[in-house]
């Protein structure tokens, strides 16, 4: 994966080790602040690493529960002038002009790079029309063990600068399809269903999604709201994350490292079944 | 540090581990959402990890700007019932019952886990009216260096679950002074300066902050709204943190383990200055 340049800043620092003082440089991950703007009115802004910004708001869109397909967006632009301004904005319009005003008030609280922030009330926290997941797509556990060691290969940006999170979406082949990385960890997802919906290749339903951090209850939703029936990560997921999972059939694994991993939902995915009856989800 | 109770929740999990499959009991780091409501009116949802919300909320509403002191609040309450409900709100009184509504309403889109989601516009990122750090504090490199470590004894709850973030407060004779936990990095910035503003110890201009994960730019601008000026992190800052900290001159430290660290801004706080004059900020 070649990595876009903006992706990285260098800085000149100052570095102690063991009582020595040294000025270094060093490369930080690079953050900037995303606005996304639906028909003209402002709906979200997040801090981002910049590059894949249609992506990013393309995912953002399909994630956060605004659009349901490719086929609602008449178009998503980026509009960056010779001196670089206006990189910093994405300007969507939709097909359906008349979209319920109140429906996007709603997720314009719900706009965020942690998918749940600033919601006017509790019950807003969770999407309407979530898709429910099928049942045949199954995984070999030896394929499974696999996939971190592919995706830190790729993860050229947080090998310099140790600072990014990164998401990787696998085909049921085996294949790595596409690898994103970004200072938040949704906006890494929301790259990587992004670039699958642009790709026309929605719903994901015999795909895995690998994220490099913690399984958390909006990442579980982002990959629902995707189809996404098997989420992976090195690293343990909340309380919430899994029960979203058990209600929705999605296979959640954490502690995905060292060929061992953890199954905290629909293990029929990836573990023989002695009894189908009674485990399938 | 004791443990609350509801900061863990146990679940059956299935382990796949080279090959073998078995089923055995997993913690995981709890997340609930809590709602914020200001004068009855909700300004904000954030998923957290139960516990010491009321700390989340004082310290929420100070760095998001929302209050400048103690003294502007009536009350911050919690009312559980013998059920139980109720635990996942917290209603705020502020004294100014006529507070600017547009101040709110810009907050209330500035409302979230990571401080700046959902913001109208990418000038509403920053807030008005950051504190100027002082230059009077100092800490010796041998201190800091033993941070960490305390930090990760304290670390309980991460221990057991390995899901959750924490942030430490450290005065300046090297006391650990609060430790929190959570699932959101910004919620434990929030609740331990919501402790210290509880407390009445802000600002906290001779005080050391050392958080878990990342040094973003919202933990910069949570850090300075408190105005502590040392801000350290195990893990790498984000360019927007650098920018933030070197424009108002807060000492960010990231790679902080090993006996070695880098210093991002200011580091006449923590490395002698041969030429004083041309280094403090």
């Amino acid at each position: 994966m070649r990595v876009p340049q903006r992706s990285v800043e260098w800085t000149q620092v100052t570095e102690w080790k063991d009582g020595a003082v040294r000025s270094v440089q060093d490369t930080l991950a690079a953050e900037e602040p995303l606005e996304i703007r639906l028909d003209g009115v402002p709906l979200a802004v997040t801090m981002r690493t910049p590059g894949h910004d249609i992506e990013l708001a393309s995912g953002f869109l399909l994630t956060e529960g605004i659009i349901d397909s490719r086929e609602q967006v008449v178009e998503i632009v980026q509009k960056i002038q010779p001196d670089g301004s206006g990189r910093n904005l994405v300007e969507v319009t939709l097909k359906q002009s008349n979209l319920d005003s109140s429906a996007v008030r709603r997720n314009f609280f719900a706009a965020s790079s942690c998918g749940i922030c600033g919601k006017a009330s509790i019950d807003a926290v969770r999407h309407r029309n979530l898709p429910t997941l099928g049942t045949g797509f199954e995984i070999d556990p030896e394929w499974l063990c696999r996939l971190p060691e592919t995706l830190r290969a790729e993860q050229e940006v947080f090998n310099r600068t140790g600072g990014l999170h990164a998401a990787a979406l696998f085909d049921g082949a085996g294949a790595l399809l596409v690898v994103r990385e970004d200072i938040g960890r949704h906006n890494a997802v929301d790259k990587v269903i992004g670039w699958a919906l642009n790709a026309g290749l929605l719903p994901l339903s015999k795909h895995a999604l690998v994220v490099s951090g913690r399984g958390g209850f909006e990442i579980v939703q982002k990959a629902l709201a995707a189809s996404i029936p098997i989420l992976a990560s090195v690293s343990a997921p909340s309380s919430l994350a899994v029960k979203l999972a058990r209600e929705f059939g999605l296979t959640l694994i954490g502690f995905l490292r060292d060929r061992r991993f953890v199954i905290y939902s629909a293990e029929f995915r990836c573990v023989p079944q002695p009894k189908p009856a009674k485990c399938a989800d």
